[in-house]
């Protein structure tokens, strides 16, 4: 593990790269040394905090000995381009989800990533969260025996707009993408997709021939069913619930408040505040985690999952389950 | 309403036969007048117990002036039977589930339900729990606005007996058709069916060509998607939920601990104790008010629901589930 | 044990009154044979619903041969006149507690009730909750290891009226009372009480003299110490919690609700259902279960815990407690 | 409100010290000038991680120009004098709880501070602690309507080692004060105390003559009662619980575990993970907010609560419940 701090390039200054920017800063053995955005003021702003460079232009960053590795928070589009233009770099990359929209576009640099010198990881923060690693943890150590069935519990406070929606891929490949990757943090293959998807709620999602809602089975290679529920709203906030159910009992991560206060009165008791609002808080600890692991990956030359195969994987099973709910078949992986 | 004691007949003095006299005993407005079993023993043990007489002899019971209603407690394949010669002798039926395991032999009998005097209705018992229930008329009043999602956990603490396994149906028909039963308490029509069935840990199950586990998906004509998660074994004991979840917000009930003692010590803390052992101990409430409620409709001359009508419908939904499974394929109900 | 019915006699048909008679009456091997109220129609209703015999006349019930056990549930002036009948006739007693307001008036028959050959038990019911029960059976069974501090919360959901709070002996004899005997349930000597009361919100009791809120201290002889918190009002009902903390961990028993129901909106989450109203809803199962012990304490011929002895220690701690509100002063008790 | 960052002393390089420093280091408006402590090596370690200069010699700290103010966080005895110096100085301090072990020496500088132009606070971090802070904002805003009665649980996983003990001015001035300090959160006069102390698990405790267990009631000038239940030890883990009872309901703060995982088997159910190890970890949010708000208020110019003032009345708190405990009596402030 060399001692020298690594010198990572933000590409995207926006939502994700902010969080990206922090975390870094809060991550011991790596430095900011670049940020880009297409947008100059928005890589200005991000970069004076942090004490890095800016630009719009992605060549000041792939230029050598610019920097070791590289945050993708662009748009889904860019991804597979900036993931092969790293590997070309020798430089690693920790890429957002999805790796595309489009699954043979994806594969067109499966090869090239999977003999690549560079570490390439998926985003899919939420096995670094620390209740979901620790329940992964629990059952891997054989806590309630053989796996049987998984409950996955994902619904968003309130759903983006049309515009987002339009260009989304849907919501198997945008929201439920991440419930596809805890499926596969548990199991790792996956034989048989059934979903039903919904219009219960939203005429502006229906408009864009989207589900607003979904049901989703899973079959593992071992017999273990995975059922998902999922909704792109939600009363009380954001829910995100797992649980895994096996033998010899059951583990559950339930919901977060941001306080443990709860209230009496004449209405009712035990009321727990509100949940935590959306993915920033709910994962502000994954998204640190992520970034400590992924930093520490490369001090130590070992691949970090998730893998560019898991983003693949997770997008095929998004194929499956928008063919699925399209069509009304259950759809084969075999 | 009429002040006098309705005389009721139990047919079948087995575990479930027990459980309804209790709880004919502890409600007003209605006696036991006969004990019907197979075994003379047990008939006369129970009804010694309750100053009724018995018999092994169904025609007693069936006697102009002996009883004005029947518990049928007896097996499945004497269910349609029983109701058709109540009808017959002007005498109200509440039976157990499922009314048959034949859906064609359940409907030949289907219009003479439909237009008889007496009351028919079918023990779909959870209808009846207080927490069950009290969700029901919260949902109904529209606390939660629209249903658009309803999930369903139904796992037994351990399997019956191979024995039982051969004879009962399969799992849609014996176990998950109360979950169906449940998803029509919200949502009168069903019309998609999907499921997965699993041999997750039962050889014995297995050798009967039966599932010991399954998730299941219905779509109901407003779009509502519901997922019935069930197994055969929990280690934790019986757990029962149910969470319905509306444009406004949601509703959950929640397992029942025989006590509130929670225990916190080094190896954790809020530790509840393992749940009601099983049905007898989770429903004894749901009984008791079935009970109450069915003899309170002979009396004021309104049908109780679950009707013979919803048995059907349970068992159609159990027959496309079983389709489901085997087939793979998605079945639509319309 | 006999295997003939118990014939008992209620004494007092008010509320206690019709809790115990249908106690009574779900109970094997007891049956009601007098109900004894000065109001004759009161007596009259309770037995005619349970084909007792009723009277205004106390006469009736202590003549010889007519019953084996009484039911105390008159007024407290009553209850010393009423145990040293029941020896003298050689029957059995349950008194509601407490035993009197003056412990020199209940010293006056200590040693007759000793030397008795009648049960005399004194109705802290709480003994026979199953979560207090099943809490007291863990910690005796060594689950916490020593015992060194217990909590109790004990809050009515409001007031009893002026005119009973003026005969009630104040808040320590009335309320409080229960508590110090599941204080003693789990410390049975206490060597030293302090208490703070306080008017805090009703200025009839205040009128009266009494305090409307108290905190209590007790210390055990092996140096346990207590902490007991009381309100006459609780917004969110009755609250009625336990917290035993020994060396190697604690058990709680917490409130119950009559539903296992929970909702989520967007005012909060997991918000319980109000509490159980008041002591007839919250503690049914003890009533039920100390009769039922109390009966098969007769008939096996031992002596039912709580004893006239307890009845008399609690209402010393609830003496000793009133003085030290009144004089600011801890109180000694050895 | 100055842009410039505030330079910061931090006196102390102990594990508080530590605390202190990494919250600057998270906070923006304020930068570590300089690290003191006797241990050299102590401070160089802490100087070199913050890139600021170290020394053993406060004198360095106090010259003209070096810093804005100081975070003491030295042993107890140091406290008055610092906090004094700091005056002379005009430089602005957050002192450590309690600001000494005598009231009278404490008192020395009461009018100093009360007359000083510095910021003076005393570090009762818990008031800044998210979940305490909410239930305070909440009570401020009548949610409950007025406070009656107010339970604070105040557990440490495991006593100090008999050495500190010998030094700690006791469990009412080195662990209580903290408790204390929580109560006149809510209510700022208390005029009565009452503490029973106990020596119930540990030795070497009460060889210091001190007590390893307290409960302890005050008695707040509008009649508020409030009680405080402590133990140096809880096998469960450090225990921190709040209730706070009022006319309209109550509210709770409840214990914190890592993360939200529950398990289910047949042991039990809905068990949490233990609870945070103790105080760096329950309170480590607020340790954060408290360095926040302390640099936010030299900013601004406005006064931190709790004040010195705030220290003193704390530690009068636990000088009369000591004298409480010792002597059996019931403390009167007034």
């Amino acid at each position: 593990m060399t001692t020298q701090n690594l010198r990572i390039g933000v590409i995207g200054a926006g939502r994700i790269g902010i969080v990206h920017a922090k975390s870094i800063s809060q991550t011991t053995g790596a430095e900011i040394a670049w940020i880009c955005d297409p947008i100059a003021a928005s890589a200005e702003k991000l970069a004076l905090q942090y004490s890095a460079r800016s630009t719009t232009n992605l060549d000041d960053i792939f230029k050598a000995g610019e920097v070791d590795a590289i945050i993708i928070g662009s748009p889904t589009p860019t991804h597979v381009d900036l993931i092969s233009r790293a590997i070309d770099s020798g430089i690693h990359a920790l890429c957002e989800k999805p790796v595309d929209l489009d699954i043979d576009r994806a594969n067109t640099i499966k090869d090239k990533v999977a003999n690549a010198k560079s570490n390439v990881s998926i985003g899919f923060n939420r096995r670094f969260d620390p209740s979901f690693a620790e329940l992964h943890a629990r059952v891997t150590a054989g806590e309630i025996g053989n796996i049987e069935q998984i409950v996955i519990t994902s619904r968003d406070p309130a759903p983006p707009p049309q515009s987002y929606i339009a260009i989304s891929g849907g919501i198997y490949r945008d929201q439920i993408i991440h419930d596809f990757d805890i499926a596969r943090f548990f199991i790792s293959e996956i034989i048989e997709v059934s979903s039903f998807g919904g219009n219960l709620f939203s005429d502006e999602i229906k408009a864009e021939g989207d589900f607003d809602s979904a049901v989703t089975h899973l079959r593992g290679s071992k017999g273990e069913l995975v059922s998902i529920i999922n909704s792109r709203h939600s009363a009380y906030g954001y829910d995100q619930r797992l649980e895994v159910f096996g033998d010899n009992g059951a583990l559950q991560v339930n919901n977060i408040s941001p306080t443990t206060v709860t209230s009496f009165n004449s209405a009712g008791s035990e009321q727990r505040d509100p949940y935590l609002a959306f993915f920033l808080e709910r994962y502000a600890a994954s998204y640190l985690k992520e970034m400590e692991l992924f930093i520490e990956s490369i001090h130590s030359g070992k691949q970090l999952n998730p893998s560019y195969e898991d983003g693949c994987q997770a997008l095929i099973l998004a194929d499956a389950a928008t063919e699925s709910a399209k069509t009304g078949k259950v759809i084969s992986l075999r």
